[in-house]
């Protein structure tokens, strides 16, 4: 067997590569997971190269990993069983918007920044915000959300429906156009979050959007972390219908400040958004400034300019790049469980005591609506001191959010690093898994040695 | 092997019976499926009883089928292939309120009145309402829905956990109580809409809802079905959050005024509900004001007043009831499909013209929101020419949303009736649903029969 002339032979010399700078591009991701590179890395331009690829690789039990715009957080697209690297940028096409059943067809390459302004034409957004410009079949391969979640839900809330290539190349759709269905397994589901390891996506149809009517965004700084996450559960069970509630640590908005050029007070903040229409939210503002002035909120600065409101939620999105190329000669580990609202006070107090504990430098933030927050850790992958104390914040993190009923990761995925807590987290849920596993990839090609703690079996 | 004898000896007298009048209880639903008698009926008191009926009846390849409220709409509960029937009504506790966490944990035979009384002391609602006063563990076994789902999603986006007895007598937990998570496979989804035929409920943890701080309802008509449905779309691609929005044909309306005492003006309506604060609200219903104007609507009316709001909402709800108990002699058949919201208006319509062509007496009535309708057709189960014509309607239904890429089923679940249309529905990924079955069911125990097309193979 050649691999690369069996390929050129599948889906012609166009499509596939072993140049030594693509092969390297393609080992990792954004991650602090060891690079590996793929052997040899393809561009497929439809399903049915998708198809070519994947039975050729299932006959040979060659492994294969979806590659797309290399944002993950976890591993996901890093071939450490190397073989072959599917790196969809050239199935980047928006196939569908129909505006008035708010729904659009894409391909996986596509990416959200992309997606979305070409939605603007309709009055229409795709919601779904992680802190990169990742590509669709990445965020749906990890299950990915953001900002918005709090209002719009996560990733496998807007798919309706998906053509995904099986193991052994057959073609499925795991949905329809209906909003909503009772017939059959809830395959899109099963699909989205599943990282590869089922199944390999070519097409996805999305919910979308209106455009909300009117838009508010707010500032609220506090003495702690823990006044921000307390104020931030109380407006949840005001019942009040908030987009967006994040957390930004004092350190972290100092980060910001120096990476984006903004002048925000560096104080524990939270970020707030209200989407509605203009009676609604400043009625909503009025009560939320009370409960936050209740919490102890020392500040409280409303963005209704939407230039400056457009820049504060872009310097939140920008603070992982606000510390990577602040700290260009340091690893970053991200940390990502999601805890109980009830849960959250404690466990980011506890965080941030564990970070000042431990020595290490760091800011803490997150999606304080839904639970899930971050420590974004620096520390100096030469150093064993230091990549044992982040090791040792991240497992205390994960025990702790599963102690109290929580998960292990909210919206990075398991890849690689969350692997290992995947028994502890679902029992003998996992045996159901694995047997899911088997059943739809039974030779382990379907980017092996991620989210489940399996026997390996490619060459 | 004596049935009554092992099951006497696995779990006591007391929760086993073969009486000849609850035989005949478990023997069917409200749908218009033939009736079928289990051998047995237990009345499981923990999941540890689950877990030894459910081995007992793996070991003997007896078919299990679970009975919550009986209220299902497809022949779910009916044991086709006889065996034991499952009655949950000693399993009916509501485990564990979190207010703070927004979250209930139930056992599945609590109905849902009965948690909404409960969950009122805390100012928090659980919104799925389908129009009986269902199990829940029914509406998680069928991924019911009902008039809120536009607004607060449909059973499957409540829940959070569950815990499942599989095939085999194992338990496991399907999910956590984070509100979002991207850890494993997606469990919650795959189990929820399984209707009894992966795994069998014991326990469900639920997301719950801030009772909103303002309500206002709004009925407006139209001088045909189509008209109402256009108005629906033009307010839901507005991008207005609206609660609910329901169509209630002419027809409809008088079988409430006749059954529930009501007054409504006998033409096609919407039934309308905007959920949030006072001024959003009214600003809101400002703006769909004009639109249902454009549309072209002969009368706007509010229930500002909870009392008639409420009244309202009751009549919808037991639509189904007033046709049933009006018409006590025929037989009602309640179609199901689901389609892209843009095809509603055409699809309605042609319901419409179908049932007066057919000669067929009966409603059209929906969850225009979702694109989700129902035909509640009364016809003489004893005359065959009528029930040619009710199974022609339903047919021509499913081929004309299943061409449009909707959804043969969007709340009432596959059951008996829906499983026909599985293969045009799903193609290929009904072997990968049959393939998931065979996986978690072996020896196809579990409500054998249903949702999927397989061969059965139950003593």
């Amino acid at each position: 067997m050649n691999l690369l002339e069996d390929l050129y032979f599948l889906i012609g010399t166009d499509k596939v590569t072993i140049n030594e700078t693509l092969l390297r591009h393609h080992s990792g991701d954004e991650s602090h997971h060891p690079k590996i590179e793929p052997d040899a890395v393809v561009f497929p331009e439809s399903t049915e190269d998708v198809q070519k690829i994947v039975s050729y690789a299932n006959e040979h039990q060659i492994a294969i990993v979806p590659y797309g715009a290399g944002s993950g957080l976890e591993g996901q697209a890093i071939p450490i069983k190397k073989g072959i690297s599917i790196n969809f940028e050239r199935m980047d096409q928006i196939l569908e918007v129909r505006p008035e059943d708010l729904t659009v067809k894409v391909q996986p390459g596509v990416t959200r920044h992309r997606l979305n302004d070409e939605l603007k034409k309709y009055g229409l957004f795709f919601p779904v915000d992680p802190g990169a410009d990742a590509s669709i079949g990445g965020m749906a391969a990890t299950n990915a959300s953001g900002t918005l979640a709090v209002r719009y839900g996560v990733m496998r809330d807007q798919i309706l429906n998906m053509e995904v290539v099986l193991a052994d190349g057959r073609v499925i759709k795991t949905g329809s156009l209906a909003r909503k269905s009772s017939s059959g397994y809830h395959l899109n589901g099963l699909f989205v979050g599943s990282e590869g390891t089922l199944g390999v996506f070519t097409e996805i149809t999305l919910k979308l959007h209106g455009i909300p009517e009117y838009i508010t965004a707010a500032r609220c700084t506090f003495p702690s972390v823990r006044s921000c996450v307390d104020a931030a559960a109380a407006i949840l069970t005001a019942g009040i219908s908030i987009a967006r509630v994040e957390l930004v640590d004092a350190r972290s908005i100092k980060q910001v400040n120096d990476f984006s050029g903004t002048n925000y007070p560096e104080e524990h903040s939270l970020f707030l958004e209200f989407h509605g229409n203009k009676s609604g939210n400043e009625e909503d503002i009025d009560f939320v400034q009370a409960i936050v002035e209740e919490a102890g909120c020392t500040g409280f600065v409303f963005e209704t300019d939407s230039i400056k409101r457009a820049n504060l939620w872009k310097a939140r999105h920008e603070l992982h790049y606000a510390f990577s190329h602040g700290f260009p000669k340091l690893s970053i580990l991200s940390t990502d469980v999601c805890v109980p609202i009830s849960k959250l006070p404690e466990i980011v107090e506890f965080t941030r005591n564990q970070l000042d504990g431990l020595g290490l430098d760091g800011g803490v933030l997150g999606h304080v609506g839904d639970g899930n927050f971050h420590a974004t850790v620096l520390y100096d992958r030469n150093d064993p001191e230091q990549v044992k104390k982040m090791q040792q914040l991240n497992e205390e993190l994960v025990a702790y959010a599963l102690r109290v009923g929580g998960t292990c990761t909210g919206e990075h995925g398991v890849g690689i690093g969350k692997m290992k807590f995947q028994e502890q987290e679902h029992g003998a849920a996992l045996d159901v898994m694995i047997a899911l596993k088997n059943t739809l990839d039974p030779n382990n090609i379907l980017n092996p040695g991620k989210v489940l703690p399996i026997e390996m079996k490619v060459y």
